[in-house]
């Protein structure tokens, strides 16, 4: 069971935005929380991360409202103007001022909002607040199948985290969308830096498919409810070890995956230059989601990375079904029984490790490529 | 038909190395050739690669034995053994120097090569020279659907090249395997330069899934057999005019592709980055193969490409089925009727025109992203 930090409330509504689910979400803190957040690096971007940017520099926050289904991406002046205006329903709504109040948007590119059913859903919502998140889990939800979670302590602050996210995901600077909550006391500046460091190992070591949204952000919210002002290392291990638990999720949630694959390069002077452009590879995706120990693929990609090193020093196994496999080692193939690694490669989770000589690590989370990549992305029509 | 330069033969013969067409062929001169040729930038590549640095090196060749079915890359010292004996065999079979003859693989990675195979399928070829290319082209294919062959006239001289190519395409400094012959009379490094100049506009900037090869290669012989030596501008013209033939056939030809996509980007500073950065993108790609008009991938891909521009200066619009509809213009989705340009988008050929201000352009080549690709690489198994 996750544990919610306290002083935070959340709901969730159903607005006709999108065709199933809750589409529009709330998440509340009592009182006024330090803000942190990072937006996409993506020029082509919405007007909510134009919009976040401001409140994030502001360093402070009341509420974030997040509706699902549509973007809000290129649409212009008036895209711009119903950002603002989605700010201030759900301020009215809750009692607050404008500024108080984050937005965030995803879904299709390219349309203007129906700002009637997006009034109708901040109104539901904001009349059913309260303590589970479930409902606004469902809210921020796109083309995932899974809600993700996470939660983790700082001593005796407690801080929690959900995300969204399948497809359009390599992240620059944040994710699709991850809102996280904490009570702990903590300033907006170190917790920006914190945050900055966090992201640097989950979110943006992450990709689907090597797409970077326009509309990505990760925000924190920190309302000190708890009355306990951590230390930087418990604090920097709750937000990394709640951040990585989601970039996982999301990866594993990969739009057609059928399992997450962790790239682990080790030595050169770029490891995860080298762990994202194998974490890329259509190539090496797809031997994935064939079970196929094609490790032929694997260190192509690495050879094209742009990173300097001896390839004849490699040397690459697989752990996968609580096995581990070398395929390559001392400038030759090793001998491996290849049907025993692909039934050892239909595990869940897929370890990819290349040492490429002495030095730091580094881990790149990604999924496989199947038929449900495309059928989801040839079939889910403007 | 292709017009064969003269004092060229060729043959292609079937030794098993693949499973039913021919996998041994030559291309053989009956002069000394001044040679250019162009490699993978990849780090991690085949012994034949090596080999031709040396051969390029020397400016001059008379044959080229080519294997399809095992790139002999990641081979070890018995892979460099084997290259060198390749080209033995095919000299001795020639009555040439072992110097003067070239050799490129392409197929399964990190195999050792079955050189009692090999040496079959060379004396066959050497027995069955003759002035048709069709049993060389068959035997250069791996995944490929389709032959590929392109032939140009530079003055009184003729041009003739065929290519191999259909995955792991986005070549660097080569494509996949290419050879183009010529009777030109041109000395090595005017070759070279020309040859880099039509590599630039063809092989490299041609993308079918992002993954350079190990094993790369375009090579030029030119035996001076008509007596003619063309002008530059002659030879620019035909070398250009061949290889960006042999780019597009291998984009129509990607694993999987249902048709061949040029983007065509105009304006900042690196046009060709932008064009490259929406070929590569899974999510355009999908969106093609399913016909659909969602220009917002297109745009957040070209944001992400790493080039300033000022996205609401941005002019888009998709040439298809003799039709040219544009999607977005102004900093606003423009209106378009979405079912007639899906009709379009059926078509064999889709341009992707995107205008984001006045200087050069750049066209890449690419194709779409469908099941075939996933099929064809789960189940092409190591």
């Amino acid at each position: 069971m996750a544990v919610i930090p306290l002083g935070f409330q959340f709901a969730g509504a159903r607005c006709g935005l999108k065709n199933k689910r809750n589409d529009i979400g709330l998440l509340v803190s009592d009182r006024e929380a330090a803000l942190a957040g990072l937006t996409t690096q993506n020029l082509v971007h919405a007007s909510c991360v134009d919009y976040m940017r401001e409140r994030i520099a502001g360093g402070s926050l009341r509420a974030m409202v997040v509706n699902s289904g549509n973007a809000n991406c290129m649409t212009g002046p008036q895209g711009v103007r119903d950002t603002r205006r989605m700010a201030q329903l759900a301020a009215e709504a809750l009692g607050l001022q404008p500024e108080d109040v984050g937005v965030a948007s995803t879904g299709v590119i390219g349309r203007l909002l129906d700002m009637a059913k997006v009034e109708s859903g901040i109104a539901q919502a904001a009349a059913s607040l309260g303590p589970s998140p479930k409902p606004f889990l469902e809210a921020i939800l796109t083309t995932d199948l899974v809600e993700k979670e996470a939660s983790a302590t700082a001593g005796q602050a407690r801080l929690y985290g959900v995300a969204k996210g399948s497809g359009m995901i390599a992240p620059n600077m944040a994710t699709m969308l991850a809102f996280l909550c904490t009570d702990a006391e903590v300033d907006a500046p170190t917790l920006q830096g914190l945050l900055a460091e966090a992201a640097e190992r989950s979110f943006n070591s992450l990709t689907v498919d090597s797409d970077t949204s326009t509309n990505d952000m990760v925000v924190v919210l920190a309302n000190g409810a708890s009355g306990y002002r951590p230390t930087e290392p418990e604090l920097r291990n709750a937000l990394n070890e709640v951040c990585v638990s989601l970039a996982r999720q999301i990866a594993r949630d990969g739009e057609g995956a059928t399992k997450l694959i962790e790239v682990v390069v080790t030595g050169t002077e770029d490891p995860k230059r080298v762990a994202r452009t194998i974490a890329d590879s259509p190539l090496v995706k797809t031997a994935m989601f064939g079970c196929d120990p094609n490790w032929g693929r694997i260190l192509a990609a690495a050879g094209r990375a742009g990173v300097p090193f001896d390839p004849t020093e490699a040397r690459l196994t697989v752990e996968a079904g609580g096995e581990e496999h070398v395929l390559f080692e001392g400038g030759s193939p090793a001998p491996f029984d290849a049907k025993r690694v692909s039934t050892a490669l239909k595990s869940d989770v897929v370890r990819i490790l290349l040492y490429l000589g002495p030095g730091p690590s580094a881990t790149v989370y990604t999924c496989d490529l199947g038929y449900g990549y495309v059928r989801i992305n040839a079939e889910y029509h403007t």
